[in-house]
């Protein structure tokens, strides 16, 4: 008898259904969790038979929710409410809804999975906006969280003040720390930098019951100065984008160069360890996923590029994020942060 | 008899003032340019007297303008026009004012050279606020300009029209091209992904008879999709950080990998040459510095970190820059802008 059950898009993600059904297979066992494969029956039946996974399925604690309406790159985000109501990620949010699922796995569209979370599930109570977050490796081994990357552009102060307390709660779940460091990304460290709306957020954070370490700049997103990094979706999305443009690019430029003649590619040859370990700490494969913050209900979010690795391991967080109530605890935070101001 | 006459700011910079006075030295040879020299003069002697530089210094192209007065990099900007008034950096902008140089050159502090540069020499007539350009170097060995990079923040729609029009003048004349493309930093390609600012600003770029490639993306920064890239100069100074930072991060943690056993020691060795290459396309020294754009006047803006031979390169790129009258074009440009919007 397996634990809780999870819902799983089944055609998100680059070469959908298969890294997703092979992660659900992996999942299923390793997490000792039940997983609704989500999406065209027939493509997922094939998927299953190519690993050799036949007869009953709910013995291997799969089961399939037919639908054969998918959200393309190219929709809208909004679609999945209106024209296109059946596909994969608006089912996968009903089944969370109607608490067939406790949470549900998404690789797909990321503004059609917010859609479908906050359209199906909706926000927690008192919240402005449900925030995206996004991990990103650093030196140390470690990672920080930056929030919003995308979700939320032309953020109001409240809103940001809103990140960081979800993106603390979220820390807490991710790292275990009980007091994670939660910065705001400005132009410079001194309180006065900035634009308009860092500098009110800057108020609206000192004011929070965290550790607020100030100001942090585009070199700290590596750095470690702050576990959190707060900013608005805008910022958040080119910051991102940048950052994983300039390591694919770095990479390549490596191979590339040092490809260029046979002494060079002896050389590569010996120090290919040293490069295998340098993809591994950005490999998002490792962390599976990030949750919507804000939405009234379980909803992860994995690479478009999503492997079955990543899709077990986005199972994972799932389940412990379900197991560990950060839903929940993120609605008391910002309950006592609304009694907070209405008493200030 | 040398050509021009370029003041350099002989105290701004890591390790000041060795790094600039090497470059002058060069540069006067190589560039047949003049060089008055603005800083400390008992230092500047010494820098010069261990180059070998002796005696009559005119013979050398070369000449000392004496200042006690230092910018630091915590000082603020505007104490240049106060306190400070006979900082090197705000020396040489007077210098250029009373057309004893052409142009000048400085390493310090960023936001210091800015407000000398406005506050002596004022903006081009009909210029909001001037804009401070980076380069982005290429997969393709070529580079892109990001404007502006942080001089302004809260930007208003018309400010970023005219950095459009300022950066395209100044790729012309550093790249040589008639029809440099011009990009609009933004969330997605089509034209209503974005913020409010980007949005107005999306029009008032289509208006212009320039080569708009619409909006780009963070991972546009390194793909050549536009040779110029207009942004706020909040969103521009951080995709700037995030940049140099992570390159940064990555160079360290390849070193650190790669030297992690013997067997990796020598791959490492093997590959050196691949490692040199890359670093050079990235070398920032190769380039010299980015003039500041809208200042009625040539100022060049060099790396903080500036060797002796980016300050040479910043000599070269500054007599450039006057010699090609960038800054008359520019003029020329910002007035037909204001033409053309007052018809419309």
């Amino acid at each position: 008898m397996p634990g809780l059950t999870l819902a799983l898009d089944a055609m998100g993600g680059d070469r959908a259904p298969y890294p997703a059904v092979k992660g659900a297979v992996t999942a299923t066992e390793a997490l000792g969790v039940k997983v609704i494969l989500v999406g065209a029956e027939p493509k997922i039946r094939e998927e299953l038979d190519r690993l050799r996974v036949r007869g009953d399925l709910s013995a291997r604690g799969l089961a399939i929710e037919h639908t054969d309406e998918v959200i393309g790159m190219e929709d809208a985000p909004s679609s999945v409410l209106r024209g296109k109501r059946n596909a994969s990620v608006g089912v996968c949010a009903r089944l969370v809804k109607d608490r067939r699922a406790s949470g549900f796995v998404s690789a797909g569209n990321t503004g059609a999975a917010m859609a479908a979370a906050v359209g199906v599930l909706g926000r927690l109570e008192g919240v402005h906006r449900p925030a995206i977050a996004a991990y990103l490796p650093r030196m140390d081994g470690s990672f920080s969280i930056l929030l919003d990357v995308g979700a939320n552009v032309d953020c109001a102060p409240e809103w940001l003040q809103q990140f960081a307390v979800m993106g603390d709660e979220y820390a807490k779940f991710l790292f275990g720390i009980e007091q994670p460091r939660v910065g705001l990304l400005s132009t410079g460290e001194e309180k006065g930098k900035g634009n308009e709306q860092t500098k009110a957020t800057f108020e609206l954070l000192e004011s929070l019951p965290i550790p607020f370490v100030g100001n942090v700049e585009g070199r700290d997103l590596f750095s470690g100065r702050a576990d959190v990094i707060v900013c608005d979706g805008f910022v958040g999305n080119i910051a991102l984008k940048v950052a994983e443009s300039l390591a694919e690019t770095m990479m390549k430029l490596i191979k590339k160069t040092l490809t260029k003649n046979p002494v060079r590619r002896i050389g590569a040859l010996l120090s290919r360890g040293a490069f295998r370990e340098m993809l591994k700490i950005a490999d998002y494969s490792e962390y599976g996923g990030c949750p919507l913050l804000g939405v009234n209900g379980v909803a992860i979010i994995g690479h478009g590029r999503s492997n079955a690795k990543a899709f077990h391991n986005a199972l994972g967080v799932c389940k412990r994020y379900v197991e560990q109530n950060v839903v929940g605890k993120t609605q008391d935070r910002i309950l006592a942060l609304q009694a907070m101001r209405s008493v200030s």
